[in-house]
């Protein structure tokens, strides 16, 4: 096989993934609707979500094509310098039009993601008074219609700019762009959701004993368009992101690896990435065409049982893939850094599903010591989510130590080793079509709940979607330690990734004769250089999610202190006095206003505290840098995404009628947790990832300035 | 200057420090004492504190009696292995000893602290009639008798045990001793102090609205009691520990560099260590002697002046020294890199006030985002506390840097280098003997204050122990930061020691003729056994942190338990009748127990998680796994002490009649902010610190077993 033919079949797969995309959003969009009531809401949350995601865009654009300048300007290389062998200013205009369609391949998927969502949400809601399972059906299709479509665009995507430049670094410059892009996504949606949430619950739920998604709140449409912007367009972008960094970074090192394999055909490992992310589109594919649910069991086993169908097909699919082509001793080493990929990614998303399920002792803790105060619900809280680091941590070290003795006989070489770690994410990533579907399955089916209760669609469709959310919570919990695991073992991989491209750059330097260059052997923690980017890196995530959170705070603050006024000023509203409506659009208004405040300067901060790392203590302060931002940062999102999902479920278990139930004490107290959790685990989190990424990526396609303008 | 001079230098310095605490206990003795209530509470607490210190010494003399036989057994080699040019059983038997005296002396210096807060915090209760004066200098030389001895013990305990084994080997034992039993007494201590202090709190000023110290309250003693076995004991073992790590660590780096130094005579560079140790702690003696209260200026004005005057004489007497002894470039160098440790401890500090100083931005957010609920107490404090990680990290991350730099060029090697880093932990550690005094007063003066309270002195009294214990509080966060910057430096400089003692096992083993044994040159990140141990290490603390603030919540409920069940079954408790009087004592019992159950887990996994991390991957993957240890355990333990600081005082700022006062809700919130931190700062945080020294010496200690018997 060569290069060619396998980005003819991944693109091939792409379209196919395309096409059940477009199928499933006619049957989505074919779906019966007539509730007049519901239409007229579902129009306002479409509206204010696409009024963010507009606003949102304008100012992203503004950042990308800024970014797309200093590109052109500055990367690999100031275009203004000499040619070399391996360098003209084209690499520079080629790495430019990759950042620009990574942006905007990534922007297309999350507005996708958007559309479908917020009208699979009042199909879903409609679909509810006909039983459970039509209306699973309408919220998981529409919610896979967005995986397929992103996963189908970020493996087209990285293919043809792959073929097209036939340089790897254009494809880190893609995978930029897609990540820059995901950071603002996320951290913008991220503030956006948990601002009109906490805001909503605060003064409905807390204050005025109100239910959850009553129309008399004005913050109720804001918290379901939240649902959109951040749950689905930001998590599109997130896993997007994650995707394409996978696989960049295995393309990477697939590039350095059959660059030094004289005995094996060039580009024979850089096929192997790219057919591999094609079976597990592919894989995916299968999954979320077969998903619905039977007649026995409830939502929550239809979604899990869909993701281990689409696990073991790709399993066997990539075995069979091996066998036919790559039926060598290397190319069944790299299935097996895949397996333990896929192997390790289910474990930590069972450990996860341990601390955040209301049938295990951790919730119940919580739950219990909540009789005791908020105090307790945050400690305890808190403790198991410093537990629950834990195991996925040993699991992506297991996991990266495994791939990497797996794959390291290959070329007996370091590259060969850190091939197998990105292959190993590659296996972990092989799902995330079905992962996506799942995700954004979640917040359609909240949105549908809101729809139903605001347009009395009467009690029995309200149980329906009750159970359809809560089994889009448990799963969540699952898919998003999965995608945790993924993005650590992908940020590793991108650490070798750096190194490959310092040392690209510095044989470069060393053929044009420029001296004091000299390769690198890698990062050494006793050098006082890396030990110092250590710790820099590593209090990068702790800022950057305070600034997250800060951000979550002071525009939740502003929000509640519109709420009051309305429900001040306007007269009956409180009383639900019929045709009196709050002015929903004031507090959409707040929200996207201050998010899009909030997220760049925490963004900013994070690539800012990287190039200062570089140009002051050039490539080896800067691998300790990532190192440390690598630890770190999953220490906090693990501890954060899990803490988090802990509170809340530890509230619905109360809620359900235990230690109290409704309105007790104990339930006030599981109140408070939930309230922190929410930016936890849907704001800061989650963004972690993203940061990580991003400044792994800005290292990487920096790295020839930082070897040549540094300080030390 | 010879080795054996620089050793009666320190011995007799020490000696000083021993007479000038004794004149000190006398002078505290002295003071006048007539009121019988006093007497009788004072009492009570001293009976508590001692029953504790005689259940936790008995627990851990178990604990370091088995760890003395095994260190006989294995350490630094198995005892029936061959002898080689370097070892022989005598090593084992002088590490074991070495072990003991650190275990004793700690011991011994807890209890000094203790013996003598009990009497201090009524001599400075009665003091308070007369003015506020002679009370803040009874509480402050109480606090000295600690000071001097803790700093006087470790520096006579680490020069006669280097003196006499000549073996810096042994001197890690002897530190391990400390900090082995500086883990237990912090934990220990921290969960009692925070158990009692929570329940009081919980029961006492939230749901019944009587005041601190009142005494019906069944936990006021257990509280008081807390106070001295937690900030007392705990924290003398704890800087006892720093102290002796940071000379341990520069003796270490010292011998290798004095060892391959031919130009230089033998021992030059121990011999500074020494030296610099002595002028420390003569520096804190002359500080702690001149303390006292002006007339104009508070109490935190003299405790300030009194730490800047201490730094001021050692920087003086160490540039003297330099001129006198070392007037060489390396003699400077040393000193340079000395004040680079000092200063940063005071940046350091600087910063730790702004984030938990009531006159500053962070405090008086969190303190006004409490009017909004106790969720938003907790998510803009855990936000300040992320901010507030990145000055101290960057100014550790510097410092070390810095500190290497300057070193470096003496033998022009890393190892001179990682002795720059271990002589700037000295030098922010020069002035522990001041901090000491410090951090004791405020508890002393904290119990003087319930004691006011409780034997009716009238609220003259009152306001001045206020005012006392207020400037505790003030001045511990500053010397909280500086104890953790050092700290950082310490164990970052133990790393450099670990590394040394691996290259003198295997120096030795390659002598004897063992095939497959290299000699290290560092921790590439890129290997991927460093990296397992990098993530492994990182998750470490979080794990203990979590363990131990689940000790306290646990026992915290179970004492909240108990104090409901007096207030109900003891008849006229609640109403204040007279004669009646609380269990004291059964609340101390479930603190006592409870805080030994508890310790003891916390501390085995970090224990373990080392041994079995050295035992699967080596030496290298325990390189990963100190310095993802040191990462985020600073990460965590500045974060956790921070915040909780800050909780704290946002609570005391609101209850000074800001944003609505004391019973407005948000001083509700801010109480559920304070409970939080309490934990935090007091249990969680500090003994994060701790843990990463244990686990450091231990993998020196054990470097050599390590590099023999390990899988990978």
């Amino acid at each position: 096989m060569n290069i060619q033919v396998a980005v003819i079949v991944s693109v091939s797969v792409s379209v196919l993934a395309f096409l059940v995309a477009l199928y499933f959003f006619f049957w989505v969009k074919k779906q019966p609707s007539s509730n007049p009531e519901i239409a007229r809401v579902g129009g306002f949350i479409k509206k204010g979500a696409n009024t963010f995601l507009k606003k949102e865009y304008m100012l992203l654009a503004i950042f990308a094509g800024v970014a797309a300048v200093l590109i052109l300007l500055f990367l690999p290389h100031p275009i203004w310098g000499e040619e070399t062998a391996k360098w003209s200013w084209v690499k520079n205009v080629s790495m430019m039009i990759s950042y620009i369609c990574g942006t905007v391949l990534s922007a297309i998927a999350g507005k996708v993601g958007i559309t479908v969502a917020t009208i699979a949400n009042m199909k879903a809601a409609e679909a509810a008074t006909k039983g459970i399972r039509p209306s699973f059906l309408a919220g998981f299709r529409g919610g896979a219609v967005m995986g397929m479509a992103v996963v189908g665009t970020s493996l087209m995507g990285v293919s043809l700019v792959y073929l097209l430049t036939e340089d790897a670094s254009a494809v880190l410059g893609f995978s930029f762009g897609a990540s820059s892009l995901a950071l603002f996504a996320k951290a913008g949606g991220g503030i956006f959701t948990k601002t009109a949430d906490i805001s909503a619950d605060l003064v409905g739920k807390v204050e005025l004993g109100i239910p959850e998604d009553d129309p008399r709140n004005p913050a109720v449409i804001a918290d379901n368009v939240g649902d959109n912007v951040g749950d689905v367009a930001g998590m599109g972008a997130d896993l997007f992101d994650s995707h394409v960094a996978s696989i960049s970074a295995a393309l990477v090192m697939g590039v350095a690896l059959s660059a030094s394999a004289d005995s094996i055909k060039a580009n024979h490992f850089t096929i192997m990435v790219i057919i591999y992310g094609a079976i597990g589109l592919f894989s995916s594919v299968i999954g979320v065409l077969l998903a619905r649910m039977g007649k026995k069991g409830g939502p929550t086993q239809a979604l899990n049982l869909s993701t281990y169908v689409t696990t073991a097909l790709f399993a066997g699919f990539a075995a069979l893939a091996s066998l036919l082509f790559f039926n060598d001793e290397a190319g069944w080493r790299v299935w097996g850094a895949m397996m333990v990929g896929l192997f390790v990614g289910t474990i930590i998303g069972i450990v996860s599903d341990y601390f955040t399920n209301d049938t295990k002792p951790p919730v119940r803790y919580v739950a219990n010591a909540s009789k005791s105060g908020p105090a307790f619900t945050i400690l305890s809280g808190t403790s198991y989510g410093f537990l629950s680091v834990f195991p996925p941590m040993i699991g992506i070290a297991i996991s990266a130590l495994a791939a990497y003795k797996i794959c390291e006989p290959i070329m007996n070489s370091a590259v060969s080793g850190m091939f197998g770690i990105a292959m190993a994410a590659v296996g972990m990533l092989s799902i995330v079509g079905m992962v996506i579907s799942n995700d954004a399955y979640g917040p359609i089916v909240d949105n549908a709940r809101g729809l139903v209760e605001m347009g009395g669609l009467g009690n029995e469709a309200l149980e329906i979607t009750d159970s359809l959310d809560s089994a889009g919570n448990t799963v969540k919990a699952v898919t998003k330690g999965f995608a945790i695991g993924a993005a650590g073992l992908t940020i590793i991989a991108l650490l070798g990734a750096f190194m490959s491209e310092v040392n690209d750059a510095a044989a470069d330097a060393i053929a044009a004769g420029k001296k004091g260059i000299e390769l690198l052997t890698g990062f050494d923690i006793l050098n006082p250089v890396v030990f110092f980017g250590l710790l820099v890196g590593a209090a990068v995530p702790a800022v950057f999610s305070a600034m997250l959170m800060l951000g979550v705070d002071r525009n939740a603050q502003r929000m509640v202190a519109e709420i009051h006024r309305q429900f001040k000023t306007i007269v009956g509203l409180k009383e639900g006095k019929k045709g009196v409506v709050p002015e929903y659009e004031k507090c959409i208004d707040i929200a996207t206003t201050g998010a899009l405040k909030e997220l760049i300067p925490a963004g900013l901060v994070a690539i800012l505290a990287t190039l200062l790392v570089g140009f002051v203590g050039g490539v080896q302060a800067v691998g300790g840098f990532l190192a440390g931002n690598i630890v770190s940062g999953l220490l906090l999102a693990l501890f954060m995404s899990n803490a988090g999902g802990l509170w809340d479920n530890a509230k619905k278990y109360i809620e359900s009628g235990h230690n109290g139930g409704k309105g007790s004490d104990a339930h006030k107290a599981a109140v408070v947790g939930d309230t922190v959790g929410d930016p936890y685990k849907d704001t800061a989190g989650p963004s972690i990832n993203t940061q990580v990424t991003v400044v792994s990526l800005v290292a990487s396609i920096m790295a020839s300035l930082f070897l040549t303008y540094s300080i030390f």
